[in-house]
């Protein structure tokens, strides 16, 4: 598959594996590494997409299977697809729901065709194959959208782990000829499809999924199956034996990843598109990131603290709130907490790419990662 | 009582008995008759500081009552008084917490002294007397602060109700030399105190309680005890004879009231200041105000509606966003619905009182009220 008009990847500038580059959309010129904050329902939780501008965000991230139940992708379609529902004129990608769907342990079935899983909403029965989704991504028209992939649970066998790479593969192309066969109607906007490298924590099924892949010649490529509980230094090790087979110029995006640590371990390797519900999750705890590493504010401590959540961040929130007052309002109930503190926390990853993409430039980023880890883990 | 230094209320202009003013306080120039939104933990709910200044508002409304208990006045003494706490630079007004304290039946024992009552928090007891509170008020620093009074619920006999009006009457003078007993400490902000008119729905015990009041010389009253469930024809009985006997050189505010055909109501017969929960707490149900009348953006209606909550409000999020997404968000339950509509429906009363001041301005008032009534109830 060729980069569908009115998208491309540029490879600007490279600092030992780290990548500096340019995804660009009918929406959006994204410099990359990017971080995806993750709009599930079509809103990142507690925030606007006035907060999402004012941070520099270029992209964000909808989930397929969420949208398909609720508003459902005929409603989404009608009001303008992802773009106009949203009213986000730039980037969208969408996930394919995978991940959701075989998550649900227990509440599905799978076979080869597909998976039959209940709504966790009403218990409705729904059927997802690898044509169904791409409809409905294409239904609902993000820039960028995700293969249906079978997602294994870790720990899995090598075998159920083997039987997913399959799949995986087999859902790819089937999800190519159901995207061509789409794109022939003129119907739909231009979307650029990824797949995606499962294999668990096995080298040689990471070797299998990304070879078989590689084949169909998608016009970008995601890792899907990590940070879902396997030990960090599996992730790592999954990561040096798949992205060296990958295209140097395509993009890369490790789905679902992750804490800043990881990210930079990626970006070491030559992720270019991160994505992780943390920051928004972790703060409706209570729990930001910051220069120095987490911070609870929930903490006794905060209680008559006049420090802002980070003291180095120069988010808004930052720059007028102290802990005092957020631990109060938390600790109260009143949501405006949740929604600075998920404010504070997207801008610290989107900061942190920002940071990130000029060290690259600068041919510094391995000097950037140490201080960066030797500050947040000194002071954290 | 003199106004203290720093602040001051001018008679601008009257269109009948509508009086357009300016309060002045050391940290603001309020344009009256002026809604005060209620941030009663210190916040306006959903919404932040940047919210209330993007709408042109000049002063919110905390609780005595709920910030006494949680942060606790010392915490909020120490963090820069209710200003530094909330980080709001403009002027705040405190309720006295007597409604709260009076209003958890069973929970509170009332005595001539003041009143015991349970926190709704932990259970814990607590005394609030007239000095007191005035002493909590003083701490937390708001610009205008309010004198304990014994709010009666309604239906009250006349018999309770005079009680209340002379406890209230007791408590005004004793929170006034409290006052000034704290004052001569030279330790505290200047604050304006109002004396608040009780009586329920009787107009010998209005009359009463003003006049008592009256003869305390308070630099502003308030008008407490209505909008408490009796009837709306009571409601402006009680304006009728309450506010011919407050003095015309002082601002007088009606305490938590209320939906827009009671403040053109008010502010017809001489009202300068309202505030209510009605905005923020009917947004979370998915009920907003609308220059067309309520508009519940829960329906199904709304389900596939491109058309912002209000078609005629220049706020952001109807400049933007649809009821469609909305809906949905609303149905997902992200807090992001919350917060888009208490930001409509705050604004829409922020500019109601905008259009009532240019009205009194112009001498068309009532030309106004009629106009805005007929529009809100044909469409509605």
């Amino acid at each position: 598959m060729n980069y569908p008009d009115g998208f491309s990847f540029e490879l600007l500038h490279q600092d030992g594996k780290a990548r500096l580059g340019r995804l660009t959309t009918p929406h959006a010129e994204i410099e990359t590494p990017v971080f995806m904050p993750v709009g599930t329902q079509g809103a990142v939780k507690t925030l606007a997409c006035e907060d999402l501008e004012a941070m520099g965000a270029q992209i964000f991230l909808v989930n397929t299977y969420h949208l398909y139940l609720r508003p459902g992708a005929d409603v989404v379609e009608k009001m303008g697809r992802v773009h106009g529902f949203t009213s986000w004129p730039h980037a969208i990608l969408s996930d394919s729901g995978g991940f959701q769907v075989f998550s649900h342990m227990g509440r599905n079935k799978i076979t080869d065709d597909g998976v039959r899983f209940q709504s966790h909403f009403d218990g409705s029965y729904h059927d997802f194959t690898a044509e169904k989704v791409i409809e409905i991504e294409r239904q609902l028209g993000p820039d960028i959208i995700m293969s249906f992939d079978q997602c294994v649970p870790y720990p899995a066998s090598h075998e159920d782990a083997l039987k997913g790479v399959k799949r995986t593969t087999a859902w790819a192309q089937r999800g190519i000829d159901q995207f061509n066969r789409l794109e022939e109607t003129g119907d739909f906007p231009k979307q650029l499809l990824h797949g995606i490298v499962q294999g668990s924590v096995y080298e040689d099924l990471r070797r299998q999924s990304a070879e078989e892949l590689l084949e169909m010649d998608f016009p970008g490529y995601s890792i899907g199956g990590l940070s879902v509980g396997e030990p960090k230094d599996q992730m790592t090790r999954m990561l040096d034996v798949t992205l060296p087979l990958l295209p140097e110029d395509k993009q890369r995006y490790l789905m679902g990843v992750g804490y800043p640590e990881d990210i930079l371990m990626a970006v070491e390797r030559g992720v270019d598109m991160f994505d992780c519900v943390l920051p928004t999750r972790n703060a409706r705890t209570g729990l930001v990131f910051t220069a120095a590493g987490p911070y609870n504010f929930r903490n006794a401590a905060a209680a008559e603290d006049y420090l802002p959540l980070d003291p180095d961040c120069d988010c808004y929130v930052c720059q007028r709130y102290s802990r005092a007052y957020l631990r109060h309002l938390y600790s109260v109930s009143e949501i405006t907490a949740h929604r600075l503190a998920s404010y504070h926390s997207v801008n610290f990853f989107i900061r942190l790419m920002e940071d990130i993409r000029l060290a690259i430039r600068e041919d510094r980023f391995m000097k950037f990662k140490q201080e960066f880890l030797a500050r947040s883990q000194s002071e954290s």
